[in-house]
């Protein structure tokens, strides 16, 4: 082959690769979207019914099995357990903008 | 209904939706240990053809689109972008491996 085949034949791999890639950025995006819909839901039955915010017993299974689940996909059980940790601050700060507005003042954290 | 009755729909309505976020959790860990296997097979594609490493224009680009993405999702763009980067930064620690691995000693950074 020319170097300019080669070329070719990388760049088309290299394509094909990122096509894969931008595929499960997009699936993930979509998987996320419906999380949020779930932990908006687990914030609002918990504000509905007094039932405490924080639940730290299901925040420890959580990582736990997140964790075993990451080691069997062989991705890095640390990376698995910076990421669920990245997403709950973020339902966190949801479920702070919905205490906001039902006008309690209380954050409620932990509806993960 | 009795209060019992009324606690024990809530905490059915509670576990059914965590049984949908953990199952949304599973999904996420697989699809993104396929992602890392996509970015490695970049990222030796790239050293063994001594690609350059970084490609800001690509990275602009998934950006955009992962924005857009999370819009129609109704996710928060800013969260879908602050998790794209947060991705990223991970990748990048991977591709610094793989370049201590081949002993060229350069961090390879941008195959995303």
């Amino acid at each position: 082959m020319s170097t300019s085949e080669i070329d070719a034949s990388v760049q088309a791999e290299l394509n094909r690769l990122r096509e894969s890639i931008d595929n499960i950025d997009a699936a993930v995006v979509h998987m996320l979207a419906e999380r949020f819909k779930a932990t908006q839901q687990v914030g609002r039955l918990k504000a509905d019914h007094q039932l405490p915010p924080a639940d730290p017993a299901r925040e420890t299974r959580q990582i736990t099995r997140l964790r075993q689940l990451a080691q069997s996909a062989n991705l890095d059980p640390a990376f698995a357990e910076k990421l669920l940790t990245f997403i709950i601050a973020e339902v966190i700060r949801h479920h702070e903008r919905i205490a906001e507005e039902a006008g309690n003042g209380t954050a409620t954290t932990g509806q993960v």
